[in-house]
């Protein structure tokens, strides 16, 4: 049976690296709705590759200009656009793949709807976990993870018996900057921060990687995906990204999933899953040619983004809503050349210090600490 | 409920380790029936600890003397007594752990009485591995593995869909001789041959391994165990014996288990398979503290063993009896000091090449094929 795909991110790097896998598996996949915001060059060649029903965009008028091009498509637009694409249309399987918390209304809405989701977008489950987590639940929805860390946790936890995990362990490359001191890191520009040793990713994901805020919002999302306290999450840094991350069981054994990086396999397996599928684009994994494998503690006075994370993680409620957007509005300063590489971590906490943690928010809530928390950060910085 | 155990070879290394296992999870386990040779002293105290219904051992008066002190236990010797101890018990699951082609029959009998096994004599499999798979499956009996290896292998498989692993990765330590050359290895003595660097294991098997052909003996079990060709089965050189071995599946994504060296961690998995319980007495992995792991080629010319055992895996029928028996009886000879290390290899290989091979043997055929071999190998050396 050909599995039905709703894919929101299109033209991002999940987005386009999900149309490679559906590509490269013919007869297993269709990709029948797709939402994007406005890199509409990217998003004509994959309207044109995969022929969807339904799309959504940013603006009105590229939706107009895009229906004269595809009559035989519908197109809709802005935050309800996305709901439409993300809820709305016959997909089995909905691949969240937005960047930042754009992604968390659509993907509620997906999961109301009774939609598996495929899950990229990391922030959704950061800002909102446990309202997420308990709507999945009650739709009898599988939340499928995407990112490489959470599907070798999946993977590791493949017919196991639920609650004989005793520890998570993520592992972490270190990002751009590993192998610089905290003094060194003063002054980075932007292209090295984008330089990422191991994995081709989105720049929003790669300076989370450099200040390892990335590995604090996959901390939390594993404490949502897999139900496990902060104090059996451990990370490892892990410099050749082979082990994609393990479980430590009850009895000691230890189960990981390993691989060449390449995101396509993490992507499929979320869409093939309970199986699996032949994959011909990815290097198979070679130990022997590697030779080794490194492993280190990591520093939390090195990566105080990592120290942040778990502090907030362990307060919940909105904390972690609101490290998140300070998050994403300090990159995006760091983008645009406002601030310092190292500011970034200094800003997101200074919002948190300032904020009163709401510990049980609604999703209406949830969006107003994210909103506050993003114009503190731009204020701070005027 | 308490699980009952039937424990065949208790006073050899995995059979006292079994009994650490039991001892180590109260309320789990009984063991109520256990086989052993003739290593009195140490079963007197197994029978204390444990106390079984039935025992067996090789020699009557053994059977008599031992009953007179244990008035409550029945006593039981030779074949028969091991046959009567493995399928004749109330046992769940029987622990094969008795070394060599004797834990053929037994644990035969055993599946033809619908017991699952724990094996840990993995030249049971290599001797017959078609006629023990087969009644295995026509009896709805699980084999269940004990070695490291295959119990890595086993728990990677958990959960997935059968058909869709591409590739076994047997990981080998090298054993005691692995930073010596061939050359090196003339007149070695049976005191370093006997020195393993990562595991606490029997002198047989810690002898195969320094020859590797513990490693060939490992491949056919593998082979018969999760029905896998031998050209999609690798051996790869890890020194560390952390990776106790891995799955690569179809979507290029490897599954593997690891953990500290410790033969207890199997052992209680085939025994509490498909749950897990507490292990309070082995070390948790500290891959941080270990900090490295590596991964070479085997050389199969350094190694002549493991070439012998895939070729004779290949060949199939006769040939793996052949060639475990020839292996057992010149072990043999070099722990009696009779022949030199490298003899090993060269005498199981001259054997080999002697051998008619009979492609479909019954277990009769296999059983005549076994003495013939080792009967060839002591003429060779006369």
């Amino acid at each position: 049976m050909v599995k039905k795909i709703s894919l929101l991110g299109a033209t991002g790097s999940i987005g386009t690296q999900t149309v490679d896998v559906v590509r490269e598996a013919p007869g297993q996949f269709k990709i029948t709705a797709l939402a994007a915001g406005s890199n509409i060059e990217k998003l004509r060649e994959i309207i044109r590759e995969t022929g969807p029903e339904i799309v959504s965009v940013d603006k009105p008028e590229d939706a107009a200009a895009l229906k004269q091009e595809f009559p035989g498509t519908e197109f809709v637009y802005g935050r309800e656009g996305l709901i439409d694409v993300a809820a709305g249309s016959d997909a089995d399987v909905v691949v969240s793949a937005v960047v930042g918390s754009l992604g968390l209304e659509p993907t509620i809405e997906a999961i109301r709807n009774g939609r598996d989701i495929a899950i990229a977008n990391k922030e959704t489950l950061v800002a909102a976990g446990t309202i997420v987590t308990e709507e999945a639940r009650r739709n009898g929805v599988a939340l499928l993870p995407v990112d490489s860390e959470h599907s070798a946790l999946f993977q590791s936890l493949n017919g196991e018996t639920p609650g004989q995990a005793e520890r998570l362990i993520l592992t972490a490359s270190g990002g751009s900057f590993r192998d610089r001191t905290r003094a060194e890191l003063e002054g980075v520009t932007i292209e090295e921060a984008l330089a990422h040793p191991n994995w081709s990713m989105g720049s929003k994901l790669t300076i989370d990687s450099a200040t390892m805020m990335n590995k604090g919002l996959e901390v939390i999302e594993a404490h949502h995906l897999f139900a496990m306290p902060y104090d059996r999450i451990d990370v490892l840094l892990h410099r050749e990204s082979i082990i994609h991350s393990m479980v430590e069981f009850t009895d000691t054994s230890v189960m990981a999933q390993l691989g060449t990086p390449d995101m396509r396999v993490p992507i499929q397996y979320a869409l093939t899953w309970p199986d699996r599928f032949p994959r011909k684009g990815t290097d198979r994994l070679d130990l022997a040619k590697i030779g080794s494998l490194h492993f280190e503690e990591v520093d939390l006075e090195r990566y105080p983004a990592l120290r942040i994370a778990f502090e907030a993680g362990k307060t919940g409620g909105t904390a972690t809503t609101v490290m998140n957007a300070a998050n994403e509005a300090a990159v995006g300063l760091f983008m645009d050349g406002r601030i310092a590489f190292t500011e970034i971590e200094t800003l997101v906490e200074r919002v948190l210090d300032r904020h009163e943690v709401i510990s049980k928010p609604d999703l209406g809530t949830v969006m107003e600490a994210d909103t506050l928390a993003r114009k503190c950060v731009l204020d701070m910085v005027k």
